[in-house]
């Protein structure tokens, strides 16, 4: 399907729309920050770093302690969230590359919806500030894609490596920045090479503020992805040795002073209660950078693993005024932030495709008690590694993070784990529920039997001839 | 020294009080829960248990992350909170039996100045309700220790097992109280037996909230010692499946539950803002007993252990009106008390021994901006494992929880560990740091020339003859 015919689709759509409704569109504004673990906010229990902003976010909103990404790396976890449909479905995950590389060709296909498209549609103003990482060549861009502005590197901080042999724990500090050589970008044109990323947070938060101001008269989505806490690791002079954590500790500190310029620039705009802010993270923390990667807390593995470090994420979500303050439970994720979105705006989701993503619009303004979001399925690459229906989560594969480069484990009979009496995933109970394993097992089977096979966009090359699979990203 | 003697040094110490002082003297409630883990609030970062009331508690007041007990086991643990000085000091440790058990003829030395003989001296009226585990003998028990009043279980909840072969998770939940014949005493006398634990938390709550509306005169001292969560649980009727993590998550639940009414209790006496509420665990969780045992979130190991898991508790301080609320990353511990309750209520500590803890009281009231107390030592048994300074921890020896019943290692060098920047105790960096190292262990042995001699209390047998060396408690 062409971009085209999206857009006349999506047109058709917003004319039906219950025009008092559209009074009410309230602004959407998505913090997706990088590698940062479960378990390193205060409010998840991280003993060290502080973050009292995204504290408060959470007490006055509400801190959801279930919700996941749709990948447990980079690229398909964007690619999720942007579209509200698993990567596999787009093309945006690979057996043999986990991500995109500057050597690649491929990028989010123009026939996805994403979340930029579809608000655009509905009347909204759109900006994406920070890491996009579904392609830089210009047809996958943020402008391609729904957005109207774009501010940001085009795919990983730790890219265009320049010196490739020093171990990174050894590259001095201060120039530690010119060892990537990854661009900075406004729209479709390269401003900086390479980003001074000392002060990336800084300037992004100083750009999401800007746009905020800009856009007020709403409504209006903003999508923050800060290239941090992934390695390399940068913080503004002014959070040098603010944590006693360390560097990591810093970043951390740094975003949680930029999520409150965002909240203070809402707040001067008198847009507090008409806008939802979702502030998570994109996969786990990556566990083989020791101290410079995060906590998943008490979860189990992290980044590039399907065991909930990988992919259970902090995540608070708050609209003041709207949404009923509180701890939530219920299973959530970056998946259902299109469908959510899109209903509140007052549309529907395009009826030609499958959506992997819920509405959580009821149960957000509190219509329903539960989320519609009963089950989870956890994908390494094109291969479906896991399944969480309720407590329940069956593992038919299994492969540990970053910090080892091991094989995949294939457990036969599948692995099975309560998440609620066991979140680290300590006791394997697959023996004692064999009924559960089959349900589990059966869930997973119908959901690949509705997988249809799409062009992988991570293995196409950027010029002809072979890519190299590289691992690292 | 005699009892006899210091009551005398406590009446003189009491006579030079500053009346206008005396009259601000505020209440103390410890509430002192068995093998809770660090993971196991919601405040803490657990991902399904909920406590909202003590997370609320924590809101109004301080969550403190860098809270140790002086032993990672329940009798060792328990001495050093009522003394304010290690168990090494008092002979309640012991490498060859970790507690005291049913056929133990010691106990806490009246040589000892516990909390309540402090405060009692000073006035107030004390009630120790709960498990005491200091000595069940009479010469042993609260009521010779400066309590007004005693109603709980002298020892765990899992002694005097009648059917020692069934394994633990194989006995029935309705009859399993029947399996240990544990008694419940009133003062000094035993009211029923075996206890009936299933309603325990409940009756426990009940007492500590009639106490709290007879000494509403005050000052007062509550000592309310929870049974649970250690293992064999058992919770209300109220409370079954009140939790999807299963029996622990209920348990934990019903005690949040009680923490609610404690502080209604102060709230209905007009109490609130003239009581100092102490929230804390024993030592961490006892992970052999995997979902009947907590979680100690993303601290290294359990109950047993000198690694952080065993004895850094999740704990909460709430002074409505007095403490600034907040989270807390500076060092305290249960040994503070003792110091810390005296300075406040206006007495000065005895000046004829050792104490190990220290007067919290201006930084708790915001005259000073650290804590006073920048270490911690950690035995294992009568012998000093580990040694934190700052932000330093150096492992001399090292043992795992009661998961796998290991011989101890000792490291030479030692593993040293920074608390702040990985405080999950995963990357060893003597060989960095060997300046630390060598401070740390000047350290260890300083403090260990300062060691007296002193009888063991945990190896006086009951009777005449030879103690059976029990391992489980």
């Amino acid at each position: 399907m062409t971009k085209h015919f999206v857009s006349v689709l999506l047109t058709l759509l917003t004319l039906s729309l219950d025009p008092v409704h559209s009074a009410e569109q309230p602004n959407f504004v998505v913090i997706f920050v990088d590698d940062m673990g479960y378990g390193d906010l205060s409010c998840f229990g991280n003993p060290t770093i502080k973050t009292p902003i995204i504290d408060q976010m959470a007490a006055n909103g509400q801190k959801w302690t279930n919700f996941y990404v749709a990948a447990p790396v980079c690229t398909p976890s964007r690619a999720g969230l942007m579209t509200g449909r698993l990567p596999i479905r787009s093309g945006m995950c690979s057996d043999r590359r986990r991500v995109l590389f500057p050597d690649s060709g491929g990028g989010l296909p123009a026939s996805e919806i994403t979340i930029a498209d579809a608000l655009k549609q509905l009347g909204y103003q759109t900006a994406a500030i920070g890491k996009w990482h579904l392609g830089f060549l210009p047809q996958f861009l943020p402008t391609h894609h729904g957005f109207d502005s774009y501010f940001g590197i085009p795919y990983s901080n730790d890219m265009d490596r320049v010196d490739k042999k020093t171990d990174y724990f050894k590259l001095a500090e201060a120039e530690r920045f010119q060892a990537y050589n990854v661009p900075l970008m406004r729209d479709e044109k390269i401003v900086e090479r390479p980003t001074d990323q000392r002060t990336i947070t800084k300037r992004y938060t100083e750009e999401a503020v800007k746009k905020i101001h800009q856009l007020k008269d709403g409504p209006f989505f903003i999508y923050l992805a800060h290239n941090l806490p992934h390695i390399p690791l940068f913080r503004s002079t002014a959070f040098k040795h603010s944590s006693t954590n360390g560097i990591y500790g810093d970043v951390v500190q740094e975003i949680d002073w930029s999520v409150g310029q965002i909240l203070q620039a809402l707040q001067e705009t008198g847009l507090t209660e008409k806008t939802l802010v979702v502030f998570t993270s994109d996969n786990g923390p990556w566990l083989k950078f020791k101290t410079h990667g995060g906590s998943a807390g008490l979860l189990r593995d992290g980044k590039g693993s399907t065991w909930e470090g990988g992919m259970r994420e902090p995540t608070v979500i708050s609209w003041p005024g709207k949404l009923k303050p509180g701890i939530v439970h219920e299973l959530g994720s970056t998946l259902d932030l299109l469908p959510t979105f899109v209903s509140l705006a007052g549309g529907e989701i395009a009826t030609d495709r499958t959506y992997d993503g819920y509405d959580l619009s009821d149960f957000l303004l509190g219509k329903s008690d539960t989320s519609p979001r009963k089950e989870m399925y956890y994908y390494h690459g094109q291969k479906l590694f896991a399944v969480r229906k309720g407590s329940y989560k069956a593992h038919f594969h299994t492969k540990t993070s970053y910090v080892m480069q091991k094989m995949a484990i294939t457990h036969k009979p599948p692995l099975l784990y309560n998440l609620d009496d066991d979140p680290s995933e300590k006791y394997d109970i697959a023996k004692q529920h064999p009924d559960i394993v089959a349900q589990l097992t059966q869930l997973a089977k119908k959901h690949t039997a509705g997988i249809k096979p799409v062009v992988n966009q991570l293995e196409i090359p950027l010029k002809k001839g072979k890519v190299k699979h590289k691992r690292p990203e």
